[in-house]
């Protein structure tokens, strides 16, 4: 099988929305009127990003949703996206999982491969991915404001448990690791609750990083600090596994940092005025997510985390970085 | 330094066009009313595109030139890009060097980094690049016609000489590999002669891979024919180190499959009617581009090379195939 056989049987299809797909030097779309186009793109590499043994359907999914959920955090819909796929060989079983996957999630949400590149090399997936959102109306990370309330979306905590027992750090029963493992390897990017939240939410950002350090990012866009009062909401926004198992396990103070910034979570955080409370949570029901109030905005720069009697926890956390560990 | 850092000095300025750029989410931009977004995406890898010991100044360069030379045949004018980067480590030298060949190229033709990612792997480049071109105007591989002139742009054969004498399969006197290991690794992309070709030329394709098999698609796209004089225009479309060198050390046959199919010239084969030819031979000098008629559109299948005498070469080239050696 040639590079061109492989692009055609696995990763082509007739163009849907767009004017022209795979297979001429460049694909090309129609922008709406009076939208924007948000764009992202994500690498994932093989050892880094995921074991070599994992599903390769599973990993077609996450490919996209770790994109997808970029265009959520903006409030953009989903529109189409380029594939670039380094492979060591080809192995026709792995790309029919793997493109299986891709497909699947791509069809849920109505975005369409467009084109991309296929190359041999060590394992490694970059989508880049294109969202439509009206003029002005993307969520960013620089529009908190101090008064107004913190949220999350879902819970926490689920794909950091997974990886560590994976790894063989931890041991987790048997039904939790199933449902752990689920969230780490197929996670669902909540665009719906993005598009739904354009127009109410001041700022938002997804927090793939742990919430802890992607929180201080958009602190940081937003030129604000927050207060986040993990007492009340710990047993909100932490996994059926944190909230059942790991405290036992790990103690209060670890199992706090693996759920605030155990990393691998595709919710958003987000902001919005007190007064929009009614509209965030009408967002959360017609997107049928989640959502906790976790804390408010204040104009003290930083994150502090208080306990149940509003006592400062002391501890710190930092973001995500690929090159620290 | 951290991830964040590194992002920060090396891959990160003011939006120009853009309305957000590297730093959140989502870049965002403002499609212009009227206009087609031609999108392109090219992966690099490290020992299979380029050596190693690359000047890191000209890899960013090429990685960006190899996608510019995609919007070129799509008649497309470069807009902005995104870069996803897999690094061993972090080689500040080397980044420094990197992305001063990367932006040096990308301000020469207004083309801004609008977002991407970074991580830790294998070295991987990966960039996905947006053009605009008026709707309906894309120049695409599937548009010649029986009786079209078939041009090509620039001369071909350097990239392939620089690389077999690089890999010490062959031996170039050093005037002649420095020219020729300049367009291996730093090509100038034909974005000014495809964007004058615009209303001109019927197809065209970006012929990276080698033009008899570059050709070969257009022509599959297009379904004709074409027959190529390699007699009259092979002087016309080798490079100097083809014309004044190589024939002695190869012989004619081989010289003409290096010429034809050698690969990573990013030059430009397009179409377009007899009447057109004034008009190509404009969009040439204006682009300050040189251009070369090669031979014609036919309705009989497949590609068909000819002597000076009209004899028809007997001689099979396939393009290039990532998986195939």
């Amino acid at each position: 099988m040639t590079e061109f056989d492989l692009i055609a049987r696995y990763f082509t299809r007739a163009p849907q929305q767009a004017v022209l797909g795979v297979g001429d030097d460049c694909a090309l779309i129609n922008p709406s009127a009076n939208m924007q186009l948000a764009i992202s793109s994500d690498m994932l590499v093989e050892g880094r990003h995921f074991f070599s043994d994992v599903s390769p359907y599973a990993l077609g999914h996450k490919a996209l949703a770790v994109n997808l959920s970029d265009l959520a955090a903006c409030g953009a819909t989903p529109v189409a996206f380029t594939l670039a796929l380094a492979l060591p060989s080809i192995d026709e079983a792995w790309l029919l999982a793997f493109s299986s996957g891709l497909w699947a999630l791509a069809d849920a949400h109505g975005c369409e491969l467009i084109g991309g590149d296929t190359t041999q090399g060590p394992l490694t997936i970059c989508i880049t991915v294109f969202g439509e959102v009206p003029r002005g109306r993307a969520l960013l990370r620089s529009g908190a404001r101090a008064g107004d309330d913190i949220y999350v979306s879902g819970t926490l905590g689920d794909a950091r448990l997974a990886l560590d027992a994976l790894q063989g750090q931890i041991e987790l029963p048997p039904d939790l690791l199933a449902q752990a493992r689920l969230r780490l390897e197929q996670p669902s990017p909540r665009v719906a609750l993005g598009t739904a939240l354009r127009g109410i939410a001041t700022s938002a950002i997804d927090i793939s990083d742990g919430l802890a350090g992607d929180l201080g990012h958009l602190l940081k866009a937003s030129k604000v600090g927050a207060t986040v009062d993990t007492g009340v909401t710990m047993n909100l926004i932490a996994s059926r596994a944190h909230i059942h198992w790991s405290k036992a396990l790990f103690g209060p103070q670890k199992q706090l940092q693996m759920v605030l910034s155990g990393g691998d979570d595709y919710e958003l955080a987000f902001t919005a005025p007190p007064a929009a409370s009614g509209a965030v949570h009408a967002a959360a029901a017609s997107s049928q997510t989640r959502v906790t109030r976790i804390g408010m905005i204040d104009n003290e720069p930083g994150l502090r985390l208080v306990d149940a009697q509003g006592q400062r926890i002391p501890v710190s956390f930092t973001s995500f970085d690929h090159f620290a560990r």
